[in-house]
């Protein structure tokens, strides 16, 4: 950490601050320059917060220089993380994509989209049993029949499957019928939700915010480390900007630089990021050229019908052509799909 | 709402829209443009998004004219809710100031803050007991002792209190020691606590979240509202944008959007928004003056030695100054304090 | 344009609005809802602004339903425009790759960087001569002296030629020396500079603005194309949000809208958008795999000595390798580079 | 300046920095931390772009300590600059209004439009006779005509005026008939004419850009105060952020934030920041609350004919009964209004 000093910090003002530092076990390396003192502090930035320094008279700001993550963190471990879902494995050389309706509505459809995007080539079927809404009048999920028939298409199909999960008493549930946990962008920041997912010891797809900054993402997957729980894939979704002629916008640079400053993988979102199935492919296919790991795609039997997100689903047939488009790009990038 | 159709959308196209409209139960009404067709169609909004319209052949976009929220809507009630905490009124005539530290730390740094807020003429005791930190190795609260506090603080002073609530469990022990419940800004769309909230019948101070729009903010007021509890404090508290110079920006334009949109009271903390004791003087004075009901300011007895929030916290002597300066421009516009 | 009257406007309120539509020339078509009027209204978007509706009593809203802009659209235009820089056509099957440096700092540096660029299969030289920065302090370019080494380094390798123009100054002595003007991220709504280089006839290089929509973006091709000049590449840039590990955030969401809005031909600027050089590769590659028509890449034979941009500019190796990679996702999506 | 070096970085990369800094005329210091090495470096900012050490193997990023700006920072000049438009003083203890319409449309509308917001207590009035408009089709100003109008309602009414300037050939009208100059948000950027404005010697009023931040905005001030110009009134009239249920989001944060960074007066412009009239009177109370110097309000004598921004105009007799608040507003902060 650097605590930078106003340019007319008095001599006894940069004592404090020295001596306040020494008391909380850093050691402090002042630096006097022409306009500015600013003193340099080895420690353990964990502490940092409860310092208290910006509030001492005399100081500028405080600069940290460490960053406040550790488990998840590429020097904590070098090599990529794979996550074991089921029998699918995000991370490593093979794309692994999760497709299927944005909710689970009924059996028909649940199963007519396992075994659509299985025969196409997905890995993993999505669908949601607990839907947060913005509006508490709309469709709220089938709630545990969801979850019921979620494992009765992974029976039949033979994928695995992910779901949502809002609160304990969903998490309860979805622990018994599912293979994996979404934790959804509105609940980034649900602590007490990240701690219950990090000891449920099931493999955790963690989606970034919608203001979240990637540091901030790496902290919400700390909190799931923290408690036991390393298997974590993480999903860019798209970030709110000015910028609303996309739902939200596709923020695919934070695909190579989340893998460079940690180890888990990192897949990708593009339904809910444009909002507009006419813009899924291509962002589709960019992601996996950025190096995405995995792909997340709403597809519906009927798009007309969804009783959510329909405008974004695609139908069976666009899923059946971007899975094609999606081999050729991942095998130009060295990957196979 | 209305339907947008394609410039070179198909007779059969319209037809199929005006119909799926009549199905549902709305009256359709076509303009013919020269070069668009809308479709005019007059219903219930809250069936709109279980339509399919923009998935449709030929329609270009939807754009809804009924707003999305109800019984928190001004045309639901003309005149302004006053919320009642305790003893003290939120949306009358009377300024309603809040203040305390971030974080129950202690029972003296309690008491101590206690004692002062009330002297100087605030009204409602806020303390954290349950605090949703951004990193898991920071300070996470003291829990039900916190809120033993919390009440011991109210009984000698006479405050009314108010703390912020996460979970169930946080809720279930809030609701005894409490008279006002807090949800954070990482929370406005946590669906299951905002239910949750509801079904208390405790009044809720609703923080709005980082990025949440307006709209958003009273859907979230709706959730608790159509569980049957009115009693909804909106509190502003900054939004996350470009300029990090500020913690967050206050968007001080949202206090006079919210009260023509609603009926409920709006209050403003300077302290989240800002991050920066000196700013907070200037910004309480602001929202005072753009009409805020009430103020959230955070208050420690010591903020070098806080372990939350220190560099936002007044010292009590900048508080008992900034209530006097709320006094003269509360006077200004009309209002006391 | 639809007009939404307020809940309680009364019915000499709506009057009012039908008459002022119709003096304009507009013809109008109300619906009455439930709780709400709302007027259709059948006119020429144009004068929407000079209209006043919003101003009138009992009118809540006003929504346009077409879009402001008309040359550049699809709809004036169903076929893809292929500029043509020189030699080089942009918007066609072929790949086009603009590199070189940020900024023209010497003969020996620019002709370096432009044999480099060009073995590698760049097709145009990119240069700037007139550097608008953000400091006053900061190197500014070295003005027509460039100019003249950016021709030599054309005729010296057969490559096309873009440079930025900052005022009418700089567009006079650079439609001189160079192929294609460039209109740079800030001065995206400078509409004199924009009707200066529509009138100029050159090929224009019109970049995103920072904060832009896509709509703000289109119409400032609006103003090019509505001087006589239809020559225009739009460039994606990265826009500005709250996320700043990256210096822009690249919306390459936008490539696909914006073909389907507009005729146009669009390319990415990884660079510029990422301000990492560790970040462009991956972007590059994703931004052609999305569907970009071409790449806008700094490269400087020595990052390290460079004037401006050091941390965003590739290497010579570097850029001979991104070209190999671009090559292979290229033909994955069915295009030549 | 600090380095930060890789927890990677070999003791051959450390020391190759650490030259660097040297060779260019820095100290440095390093400091040796459990995982990290920091190098301090003091020296001259101004010269910090060009060093390229982000680009120098072993370095993770570059902290800049001192701020760039110099001329127009706090610590240059102690006390508030008060700037003179004629005989109104803009920075001292007189708050400073200055209303009028968008644009200036005709001699009646312009004079009547003077008469009356001299009548109210405005010092300056505002019209536009060249105007940057988003679409190409809609109206821009009258030119050098509005011009003669602006002057002849100063000379009937006493009042000082104020115009937008867009390029040299407006810049240099201008300078003929108005006392103060006006640089627009959509220009903050345009250094060439923020050089021209400096060398004009008229006074600048300086507004934000949509997108900038307060540290570039106040670069931008230091491009016209290096021109040997410190004449300068910064506006703050509003961000764009994600919320759009007003036009921008009005940022009051920026302007005691900008009041402790530099010496320049600050004024706010609540029109063009909440684009609805409803708004500006909560928005002006505040913003004198806040301790902005002045007010830049739009006002028409029937802003249901204005040609420009009917919908953020307010008609005479809202103005007179804002000033009427207002006075009572500044009063209560210590100001006469």
């Amino acid at each position: 950490m650097v605590v930078v000093m106003d340019g007319r910090a008095s001599a006894e003002q940069v004592e404090a601050v020295i001596m306040r530092l020494e008391e909380c076990g850093f050691s402090a390396h002042p630096i006097y320059g022409v306009r500015r003192i600013v003193i340099g502090a080895v420690g353990d930035r964990r502490v940092l917060n409860s310092l208290g320094l910006e509030t001492m008279p005399g100081v500028e700001r405080v600069v940290p220089i460490m960053k406040p993550y550790k488990l998840v963190s590429r020097e904590a471990r070098e090599e990529n993380t794979v996550v074991r879902v089921g029998h699918v494995a995000i991370g490593g050389s093979q794309l692994a994509v999760i497709a299927g309706p944005c909710a689970v509505e009924s059996r028909e459809q649940l199963l007519a989209a396992a075994y659509m995007v299985q025969q196409a080539g997905a890995a993993i079927l999505r669908g949601g049993a607990f839907k947060p809404r913005t509006s508490p009048y709309s469709f709220q999920g089938l709630g545990e029949e969801g979850l019921k028939l979620l494992a009765e298409a992974a029976r039949q199909t033979g994928l695995a499957t992910v779901t949502e999960v809002v609160d304990e008493h969903s998490l309860e549930l979805a622990v018994e019928y599912v293979d994996m946990l979404q934790v959804g962008a509105r609940n980034m920041q649900n602590f007490r939700l990240l701690q219950m997912v990090g000891r449920s010891g099931k493999p955790v797809l963690l989606k970034r915010g919608l203001s979240a900054t990637v540091e901030e993402w790496l902290m919400a997957a700390e909190y799931i480390m923290s408690e036991g729980n390393g298997q974590i894939v993480l999903c860019e979704r798209g970030i709110r900007t000015f910028e609303h002629s996309t739902r939200n916008t596709l923020d695919l640079s934070a695909v190579p630089l989340v893998k460079s400053l940690s180890h888990l993988p990192v897949i990708v979102d593009p339904s809910h990021a444009t909002g507009d199935r006419r813009l899924v492919g291509p962002m589709a296919r960019a992601a996996v050229a950025a190096g995405a790991d995995g792909l997340l795609i709403e597809v519906h039997p009927e798009p007309t019908q969804a009783l959510c997100d329909g405008p974004q689903s695609l139908t069976p047939a666009q899923f059946v052509s971007l899975m094609e488009e999606l081999r050729a790009v991942a095998a130009a990038v060295g990957r196979a799909a």
